[in-house]
């Protein structure tokens, strides 16, 4: 018998975790998963479209709280300010969940199909961004820019973060994570071919 | 019949891109891509594993070249120095395919599961570019920056390019991507919380 009711979603995530780390993402089935959580298939489906979204009801929810705080932004932040300022604090939130995090890492790692899914997550963060700063008036130029520049702050910081898990503290990281992604830029220009 | 040949590549895919305007990438299948370009369909799996791949050989030549280029800079170019100058260079010679890859773009953002592909392609370049970088010396962390800060600027390049054909030449747009960069990131902290 499926229960029903908003504390399914983390059950059964836990649930696809630990049978990818035992199985293989490819080798386990919804209604493997739903069992293992203690609840039915139809439960799932009500959660989630398909089998590898079970892994990625955490990036929906970045995706609501970065947006929502870019657009909460205060109208004299610049676009770039409004996006790296959502992205830290609701980076910061993660750390709560640092252990589970790692785990669903490992397995989105060892699947093509997860990682591919990964990265279609985060370009969907990065285009919510792009509209919620158009919101705010900024140009369609100026706004892909800064929610580029800033998910790729976010994306460096999340895999250095992940990689050691309670040796750095989350703002830490993305502050320096930042600094870098400036020196990296800084003054660069393609080097003249020779001639 | 099928034939056997390097030229068999380019024939199919620009089949491939008519069809997928035609009626949809879901609704074609490997066996009318193949008749449509004179070829048999054991010609195009000598060719491409799956039928998405045959709108991604380009992005297989791309890295290899990207990378080429990352590995013979000179020892003296820094490693965003070396990254940004092959973009530069192997971006400036796809400006003579701009009318296919623009069809070929118009396919792939008509359909979620090419899309998919394209960013991870997209991501293997910037591994491959980490991994080109580390046999230079780069440290991993200064290899991962410089290789996502680099494919995240031509990947923007690469979008504002194809979405005005002709309208703007790939060097002067990558310059100027590459400026719009640094700006974004200069001097950009988040912004302190209220208290």
């Amino acid at each position: 018998m499926g229960r029903w009711g908003p504390d399914a979603r983390g059950p059964l995530e836990q649930a696809a975790i630990d049978l990818c780390l035992e199985r293989g993402f490819e080798q386990i089935t919804v209604a493997e998963i739903a069992q293992r959580a203690g609840f039915s298939e139809r439960t799932f489906y009500r959660h989630f479209a398909d089998k590898p979204e079970v892994l990625f009801g955490g990036m929906g929810y970045l995706r609501d709280h970065v947006v929502s705080l870019v657009t909460g932004a205060p109208a004299s932040a610049t676009p770039m300010e409004a996006v790296v300022t959502a992205f830290e604090q609701a980076g910061s939130d993660l750390q709560v969940n640092a252990e589970r995090l790692r785990q669903r890492q490992d397995a989105i790692n060892a699947t093509p199909e997860l990682q591919a899914r990964e990265l279609t997550k985060l370009a969907h963060i990065s285009e919510a961004i792009t509209h919620a700063l158009r919101q705010r008036g900024t140009s369609e130029h100026s706004a892909v820019m800064a929610a580029e520049a800033g998910t790729l702050v976010f994306r460096v910081t999340y895999g250095r973060w992940i990689a050691h898990p309670g040796r750095h503290g989350w703002t830490a990281l993305f502050h320096e994570t930042l600094q870098d992604a400036g020196t990296v830029f800084s003054g660069v220009s393609p080097l003249t071919p020779h001639p």
